[in-house]
């Protein structure tokens, strides 16, 4: 089956219309239940709950987890109470935490009492942590073994209970009081004498989580040690959940989204791809705060220019490089912030690095700043002639003058563009946040400084 | 053992001073592979490769795989022919075909000879494939089953090779030409009958990539249907090799970092974070590509200045809004081009949606532009006055102009922003390359042209 596959849908119509429940069975669980569900979504409420109704339970428990959050909480409006409780029995019990996180109040007060007294314990434990942490994303279904098990033993427990945990290639080793002391993989269990006990087999040096840990440094464990499950532990060092391998890249693609919508200015949290789904009037909402600063900043910067207006009228060839000054600082600028953002996020480099990476910016900056003082100088002599102001001085001295006030508004860019990201690191602030558009707005007003002060030095004026 | 502790190094220093070889074995198996090789990272070379030595081939070679590709190819340079092709054998396949590709031509022709012939044909294979396709990411010691075993037998076989195997998780089905028939994975296996056959268990419906596919669309599969492995076949559908999620992370990052240096204009492929450790002339033929000729386009925007000289020497206030205006159609139209981008990337949109998405930006940008230009007016009616040219209009005139001329500044850049990574996808180029500076610039020229001619029209000169 082809995901997105436009011409199934009316065939899975037509197979609902004659209500075949066979039929829409074997059609259901003959593709990954990601495409099933994306098929659903094409479906209005009504007509997609018919569908899964048809389905067998764990099927469908399986497929509805993959509905976005938006229709999972438009169908559970649609659905009775009892039969939202047995498919909440069936859910991994991240997908299930979450669920209820989205429920408005008063359905979830409706729902919870009809659950059985463990499901309602685990979702109020897992929707007990702050967004973000490894606490709200970590799953509670994950597999457990005692130490003085045998391997034979323990393979005969994961498999009893595989069939509602999240993974079984990976069990972890607690005590009484569920207090982690090791891990083992079913590569392990597979590999070892049948009788070798867990605690001889296991290893000990687990890498875990906390649950107040950025979900982001959670994901990157499982990322730098290619691990297939992150054990987290609360504050008395007891294991209360794992993070898998793919919610650990779901969270690593939510944060690149999040990385360049800082990058670009935009506010606004988003946990899955919705761009189509936003409506106009919260794409404004997002975008306008940050717009409506940055254009007061760049009053500032008129302000600035405002300053110069006698400058400006007397030599008017000043203007046309304006541009060109504000763009180039802000190309050169942002270069250097988004290697040095990028350089932090991947912790290549801390905020102590500071002085290496500016003496770097600089050498770079020098390099950049040379070559573009050439083209500019080119373009004053070349194409400057006939402007106001250019006959009282010569056009070799006027190009002179805006050469050097480029080479120093590149210098300076780049080492803004380098400190702020490091400033914002250092003061733990996120370094994106002071990227591109702020840094650009900042570079304008520096730069036209810059420009018309040391414009006025060469020619004396 | 905490990573990057940088007091274990001294330890470290101490025992291989003392040459005991238990002790070292004993300091690097109680670590993980990845944070020892961190350790390593901090010593020279040679004392590198001491350490190295010390310890067990098969854990070596594993601390080895993990240390980054510049010091695997120097510490290759130290090591004698025979201790390389011991080592060589014990690692995993795609990161012994990564070291060869980055190995000089004739260190590479020196040792492969020296490798069995079946290595060799192996290296040659996963060599062979373009970089950034599934083929050139892919690895070749996956675990295969006859479909006639039974699940008994094949849990056996699984146990006999999963030593040499990447994953024993997942095992994929073939015919004797190697096509793949379907996929099984351990659970399934171990929660079936020990006599059901592979073929009544295996998974036939399976998700796969191809040799040419893109790495980045073979890592998404890996995300959208949350699995372990992706096989990869050939164009006669013969299975060659498989994508691990770890390596799907892996490459979901690495495209990452290149589309945020896309959207700040950086040239250069990186596989890996390498900031402080690429040169400052490396950096600075990275970024003056761009640089130098955005350059150029900003003097377009110049000329575009020096043909309104007039207007601008008889009203200077105009000069005052163009950091402003620049600015914000920059703003605007980076935030509008990020969230295609952005959608595009997770396939939330696709080209078709164009006139769409245009609907809802068109939308976003009216409300934008209509607050903007509340700003805009303010400012001029209640700072613009004493600036020369004032005396001739009203200020309110004036204020006018300029708020109409932002307002549809605001609206062109945000609608250019949507446009041209739409534009870029459909002619099959990447999106975020038409992003933030190339976009600033674009508008930067629109907007002058805009401004000025708004401004005459407006008030008639």
């Amino acid at each position: 089956m082809t995901a997105q596959n436009p011409l199934l849908i009316p065939e899975l119509r037509k197979l609902l219309a004659s209500g075949n429940t066979e039929a829409l069975q074997e059609f259901c669980s003959e593709g990954h239940p990601a495409d099933i569900a994306e098929l659903i979504t094409a479906l209005p409420g009504q007509e997609a709950w018919s569908l899964l109704s048809h389905i067998d339970l764990p099927l469908r428990a399986e497929i509805f987890s993959h509905l976005d959050d938006d229709l999972q909480v438009e169908m559970i409006d649609i659905l009775r109470r009892e039969e939202i409780v047995r498919m909440v029995g069936e859910m991994p019990h991240d997908e299930r935490a979450d669920l209820f996180k989205r429920l408005p109040e008063e359905r979830r007060e409706d729902l919870l009492p009809a659950l059985a007294q463990a499901e309602r314990e685990d979702i109020r434990r897992l929707t007990a942590h702050v967004d973000g942490t490894a606490g709200a994303v970590m799953t509670s279904d994950y597999a457990t073994l005692s130490s003085e098990m045998t391997a034979a033993l323990a393979i005969e427990h994961l498999r009893e209970v595989a069939p509602d945990r999240e993974t079984i290639y990976y069990a972890y080793v607690v005590d009484k009081d569920r207090k982690l002391l090791g891990f083992v993989s079913l590569k392990d269990l597979i590999l070892a004498r049948r009788n070798a006990l867990v605690k001889a087999i296991m290893h000990r040096d687990v890498i875990f989580a906390h649950v107040e840990d950025d979900q982001e440094d959670a994901a990157r464990k499982i990322q730098k040690y290619d691990l297939l499950a992150l054990p987290v532990i609360n504050g008395k060092d007891a294991l209360v959940g794992i993070i898998t391998h793919d919610d650990a890249m779901d969270i690593i693609t939510q944060e690149h989204t999040e990385d360049m919508e800082k990058l670009m200015a935009i506010s606004g949290r988003h946990e899955e791809a919705v761009y189509m789904k936003t409506p106009a009037w919260d794409h404004f909402k997002n975008r306008s705060p940050w717009v409506i600063m940055l254009a007061f900043l760049g009053l500032v910067s008129g302000f600035i220019v405002q300053s110069f207006e006698g400058l400006l009228s007397q030599f008017a060839i000043l203007a046309a490089f304006m541009p060109m000054l504000a763009d180039t600082g802000g190309n050169t600028g942002s270069q250097s912030a988004t290697l040095v953002i990028r350089a932090l996020a991947l912790n290549e480099v801390s905020p102590r690095d500071i002085f290496k990476i500016l003496g770097k910016e600089l050498q770079v900056a020098l390099m950049l700043g040379l070559l573009l003082s050439v083209i500019a100088f080119g373009r004053v002599v070349f194409f400057g002639g006939g402007s106001t102001g250019t006959d009282n001085f010569s056009l070799e001295a006027i190009g002179w003058a805006i050469a050097l006030a480029l080479g120093l508004q590149v210098v300076t860019s780049t080492l803004i563009g380098a400190l702020l990201p490091m400033a914002a690191a250092r003061i733990k602030l996120d370094p994106a946040v002071v990227a591109s558009p702020a840094l650009t707005t900042v570079v304008d007003m520096t730069g036209l400084l810059i420009y018309f002060t040391t414009v006025k030095l060469t020619l004396g004026i």
